[in-house]
């Protein structure tokens, strides 16, 4: 049945929607949301992209390494290193020169510091994406949307979009892998294939914030292209570290790109852009036992996740489009509004999800809705079935 | 006695100025050095100028807050807030309006973000300063020294440097107020008259990243001058949280400047430059209660510093300079070189300080030391004399 709302429900919808635009093009947090609509009780987060478990992994060390230990102190009171120093220790770690490396305070300044100081006069950029792209580029840099076609699920259309970059010639492109609101991803054949088609972009930039949830094998094994960078030196690789570890609160990531470009951001700039924590975490992430234990959660959680996708697919209400990373965008097809439809989770089951209206190249009503712990999506599931009988 | 070194600690000193050279213009932390020289036992951190006091301080509210409750998940896992929320929440509290605040990763990424974004193609530096200041401007922008006299102590002198400036015409200056390297404060009514004649210059900066160590009165109230940012627009103020409230590892301070400006930089830019932590901290200091305990602090830690500043001073063999904030410049009149006493200081005594060899605008053998804890303090005063007496 069409999700109808009550009138108080049309009523917090209002309040709602008026928090959203306030908080432009990203969703208002959980905590804002309570903040300002306190009558509501939200359960489950599932519009935050990150893994649970490994968030519960990191604080278990955070309290063995720190708090226990009274090391805490000095991650609070110190300099951390500076980029240099941070950049050699994780480049060791991932086989990649640390003139190559640049550590971001998240992938956030990374993708400033790139649109800003590298992309020229055109970009393309595909859509439906991640807002910060264009929203970062430069005033003289043009941007020229790819649309991701809905016929094909918005996954790339190898031959179609070469052509296009082809004929419209920018010196810059961007390709999130997989994709942001969608999960597209694209293979690392096909991937090859582009770029050597594409050598004469000046940058390709390649954002993988999302590529630990992604794989091409039964063993889910870690997906790592990294090393292609030292085949085609257009590549920026951007690799956010808060969805897969769960880290937000951190904010930590890196860059791989050409030694040049490296240099231009270090001459004069970023020099403690890195908290202590994130030092801390980077230093973590770069020990092999901790990453084991990393890998064995990443594992457990993409097969949860597919699982929830499974069920997510099973509702007939919904098209949920295949996603390769940890979370899914779904489009409802009955005819209720997906601003109706997240009113209702929200207001009547607690649970927070994301409309795509704001979402330039998304035609219909779309959500995205990520995966949680196992027992919340278990109740997420629950919900949708509820809310679609009521 | 003229101190001398051992071969033993020349030795060490030569691998001592191998890693200062490697780390730049600032000093490699005390971790690099215990991590690179084993056989040196550091007790004493005299290069490192944060309140120790107010370390504690934050750490017991951290313990309290986050880690007795369990909400330091939270701190680590979400999204802080946008940049533009926790403007308003800071604001509020200095009142100051949030269109003219902008909150930095660090007061070094709003250095940065001035000089990048807005001094134009001429700036007038005091020298002896804070090397990020001309390390950070842009290959367009033209530094121009105006060096501040050994004669006058290096404290300013207000109408040579106005007239200094009326003939240059830059677009922009910096004041850091307490200066570092010499720690000379400019008084609120010499600073008002300097504005007032300089209205034509586009971009003043002021850095007051160590004016809660300074005071104009015998109660040591803290000296507040932000709002002269309402008379003058010009005002650029850039604010580091991380020497007063001795919590570098987080990365926190603050920008007050015209509304233009905070547009400017916010159009296309630093929307979650702050950490959960960051953010922790700013929500904190703007609580009154903690405000006033850190207030107590912040007079108590002044006294002892200043006592510690007149012990130095009755050692002979110095000339410490006038110093309204946490570290004295110390000049070494006896002939011994600053190389060979901050080493004998390091390899002998365990008590790192920082020589100022590499400070452009000084001549004579120079050492900044900081204030640490009384008993900190105390043994450095006792190892000096006994390193001159050996």
């Amino acid at each position: 049945m069409l999700i109808k709302l009550t009138e108080y429900e049309k009523n917090i919808q209002q309040k709602i929607i008026k928090l959203k635009m306030e908080s432009g093009s990203h969703s208002p947090s959980i905590f804002t949301i309570a903040e300002k609509l306190p009558e509501l009780k939200i359960n489950i987060d599932s519009c935050f992209l990150s893994n649970p478990y490994a968030t519960a992994l990191f604080l278990r060390h955070v309290k063995e390494d720190l708090i226990d230990t009274q090391k805490l102190r000095s991650i609070l009171e110190f300099y951390p290193s500076q980029n240099n120093v941070i950049s050699k220790i994780v480049g060791d770690f991932i086989g990649i020169n640390a003139d190559n490396m640049f550590i971001g305070n998240g992938a956030i300044e990374i993708i400033q510091a790139v649109m800003h100081n590298f992309v020229g006069s055109k970009i393309v950029i595909n859509i439906p994406t991640f807002s910060s792209y264009y929203e970062f580029a430069k005033e003289s840099t043009k941007v020229v949307y790819y649309q991701l076609s809905k016929e094909n699920n918005y996954m790339l259309d190898l031959d179609d979009y070469i052509n296009f970059i082809k004929l419209e010639k920018p010196d810059s492109i961007v390709l999130i892998n997989p994709n942001n609101p969608d999960g597209g991803y694209i293979s690392y054949e096909k991937l090859k294939f582009l770029l050597k088609e594409l050598y004469f972009v000046k940058n390709i930039i390649i954002d993988e914030s999302f590529i630990h949830f992604a794989f091409e094998d039964l063993e889910y094994n870690q997906i790592n292209i990294e090393f292609l960078f030292k085949e085609f030196d257009n590549l920026i690789f951007i690799k956010s570290m808060s969805k897969d570890f769960g880290i937000a609160g951190i904010r930590v990531g890196y860059g791989i790109m050409s030694k040049d470009k490296v240099q231009k951001l270090l001459y004069n700039g970023y020099l403690w852009n890195s908290s202590g924590f994130a030092e801390y975490f980077l230093r973590l992430y770069t020990n092999k036992d901790f990453f084991d234990e990393y890998n064995k959660i990443r594992i457990g959680y993409i097969k949860e996740t597919q699982d929830f996708f499974n069920s997510l697919g099973a509702i007939e209400q919904f098209k949920v489009y295949p996603s390769k990373t940890n979370f899914a965008l779904v489009e409802i097809l009955d005819g209720t509004s997906s601003e109706d439809f997240v009113s209702k989770m929200l207001i009547k089951y607690g649970i927070y999800m994301r409309t795509c209206k704001d979402k330039i190249g998304l035609n219909g009503e779309f959500v995205r809705i990520a995966s949680r712990t196992f027992d919340e999506n278990e109740i997420v599931i629950k919900s949708i079935h509820n809310a679609f009988k009521e």
